[in-house]
């Protein structure tokens, strides 16, 4: 007899003897294991055992072990050495060989292998809810702390959504990159959703356990998105400077539950998606992966020849602005800023498009400082210019009535990367309606 | 016997029988008044009485007739008179001869003429505070619209400190400036302190009607200094391309309960002050109130020779930065941006030094911004932005709780001055701690 495994769209057979055989290895696993038995040990005894194992068969495993009373904690046991062997099968793979650990795809291939760890788990603890009930409240608070943790994995995702999808946007690629996102924000969802479940348990355990075994499953089915379509498109495309611009970047958005190791060290000048040209060649399209040939070869996949840097422009730290778009965005910012210079002149001040609070007129640039405010206050004010001079201080902040109306006024130290004292910038915002908001307004509620 | 009259360091003498003489002129002028006669025709016949009283004198002579009985608010009706007789002194003077109406300095000396009439009438009301106890409320009512109007003279007091005070400045005169800036200022808290006061008119009275009477001959005492010191230097040496960059400034300010007249036309380009040279001529010292002459004469009034605009400087519409000092400004502003330009790509964000809410990377420099957002929410994305390229909205925006903090989050259209769409900015900020701050804390509690 033939068991069907049917979830998002796929269809998974299993022989039901192929089943009970696979159970039965599982089993004297477990006992090795419970015996002292160390992860290398076994992986070397049982690797192949193991590795005739696929993820998506695990699940339904571990479910007839916990039938025949085996504790979904034994069980979990199995997760490290699974993933161990698992591991391995990837690495194994020939596109993968050369991966030198500190690499970033071999940095988000360990992050996967633990994604399906905790896919495991979490079925396992969706288990242990409906058999245990004396421990209910026991492995509730365990499962929240686990979900918690789990929400961190939104790192992954982070590193393809920012780091990894615009060079593949660049060269057309666009469908792969959405399809994952949607599943990604799928499985943020889901832990957020089940967090929310646990707090109304009465009447709900069935409808949580369940939740828990979808989000297991989309889990491991993201994961096998991204081994076996993502990750090898990737391989074939990226130029080892664009993982290295990949790598300088990763750092800022962090690891789910790995440390990068740091033998890789790229040979070519980082190059960002903008600086890229979009080209796929021939024999990158041989190598590539079914599904996303299929995408070029029918021409769906246009390169973007959109150049970001313009004659003219002024390049900043984190992009290029021509100085009429400048000019204009000074003037949108919602707060009034004025700067001056470190030998306390009045260098620039902003004409605010939604009113400036406190005027200002092209009569003081150039203007002393302490001859910009009433003498009485100017003490004080060259005060603070001191304290920001000698790195004393980084803010001083006020904030008064006027009309009505709450107006906060900072002013902030520029100093340079090097830590050298720039100016100083007053900033001064109308915080009356900000103080006033109540609730949420999402992107998503917008109407 | 002469009465003497002392206040702000200076005395001023009166002898008895000309004030009883002059007093009697007064009356004779107010009951022509009172029978119907225009200002224009007692002008005529009566302005060398009124030329012969000085505004010190006015208050004087103006609690004598009260003490005979006469109403405070027949009195009132003199102001208009004096102020006219007033206004042709100064206009008389040969320095000033020659300003056409909407020059500057002839608005100045308008508002000086009105602030003179205030200071007479605020004289009139604190006598009827007393004199008329059965009028009391409503005279406290008429008196707070007064004081409130009165508020405005601040518009004056800005134009000297912002748009006057930097070409003397520039030109090494800083005591007169901050003298001045001293009497506005005890005008302004004098003003407030008196709205204060009327809160709690209670056992209060002599102290605010001897408040009102300061802040009358304060008044007083800050025309004659403009009046005979601060106009008469501008006179001498600001050009007509300064006056011609003061009026270009002047109207953001306002007026203080004049219009400027529009005969004036500068026939050169105007001069800031960072773009005149501080020289003063052997001629101009020559012509100089001898106040000023003497601060110049004795080498006190160095001329300021900073140069704002340095080579590489980006010229702004208001103020010049060098590249390296925008940089350094766009990290220091407490609020992350992000600008998609014209074409819907990300070409800027901000690495605030304040730590980004929502993290980017170099990697999505030049992305479409539909594909930097989830893909559920890319239809809002769009349909915002195409609101703003339409001209319909010139905001949107949205407010989440996330982590125990508060972010607020808005997008603007960023317009050229023609009002050409450039591109959309993403403005984010927390605002849990502004939503926290209670009372008042000014510039001068800082500590």
């Amino acid at each position: 007899m033939v068991k069907f495994i049917y979830y998002n769209g796929v269809i998974y057979f299993m022989n039901e003897k192929e089943l009970k055989n696979k159970k039965e290895k599982i089993k004297n696993l477990l006992l090795e294991l419970h015996k002292g038995k160390s992860i290398n040990e076994l992986k070397e005894k049982c690797g192949d055992i193991i590795r005739s194992i696929s993820p998506f068969e695990i699940p339904l495993i571990e479910q007839e072990l916990i039938k025949e009373g085996i504790s979904p904690w034994e069980i979990a046991k199995l997760c490290d050495l699974h993933v161990e062997i698992f591991r391995e099968v990837i690495a194994g793979r020939s596109e993968f060989k050369d991966l030198a650990p500190g690499h970033p795809l071999h940095t988000l291939l360990m992050e996967n292998n633990q994604i399906l760890k905790d896919a495991e788990l979490l079925n396992l603890y969706a288990h242990a809810l409906e058999a245990d009930e004396a421990k209910l409240n026991e492995n509730i608070k365990k499962l929240k702390t686990f979900l918690r943790e789990l929400m961190g994995v939104r790192r992954h995702f982070a590193k393809l959504q920012m780091l990894i999808f615009p060079y593949l946007e660049k060269r057309g690629i666009t469908a792969v990159p959405s399809v994952l996102w949607i599943k990604e924000d799928e499985v943020k969802f889901m832990i957020r959703n089940s967090l929310k479940l646990l707090e109304e348990v009465e009447n709900n355990l069935p409808k949580i356990v369940e939740h828990l075994r979808k989000l297991s499953k989309t889990m491991i089915d993201m994961v096998f998105r991204e081994n076996n379509i993502l990750y090898p498109t990737l391989k074939v495309l990226l130029s080892e400077s664009e993982w290295a611009a990949i790598k300088e970047e990763e750092e800022v958005i962090g690891y789910y539950k790995v440390t990068p190791g740091d033998e890789w060290e790229p040979r070519a000048e980082p190059l960002y998606p903008y600086q890229i040209s979009p080209e796929i060649t021939s024999s990158q399209i041989e190598s590539l992966p079914v599904q996303v040939r299929k995408i070029i070869e029918t021409g769906k996949a246009k390169g973007d020849e959109y150049k970001l840097v313009r004659d003219g422009d002024l390049e900043l730290d984190e992009g290029y602005l021509s100085s009429k778009e400048i000019k204009a965005i000074l003037k949108t910012l919602p707060v009034d800023i004025s700067f001056i210079d470190k030998h306390d002149r009045l260098r620039f001040y902003s004409e605010s498009k939604h009113g400036r609070i406190f005027m200002r007129t092209k009569t003081v640039l150039g203007r002393l400082v302490h001859y910009c405010h009433p003498p009485k206050s100017v003490g004080i004010v060259k005060a603070i210019i001191e304290d920001f001079k000698k790195g004393k201080r980084d803010v001083a902040e006020f904030w008064i009535q006027m009309n009505d109306r709450f107006i906060y006024i900072r002013y902030f130290p520029v100093r340079s990367e090097n830590g050298e004292y720039l100016g100083t910038l007053e900033v001064v915002q109308d915080v009356t309606e900000i103080r006033k908001l109540e609730g949420e307004k999402r992107l998503l509620d917008w109407k």
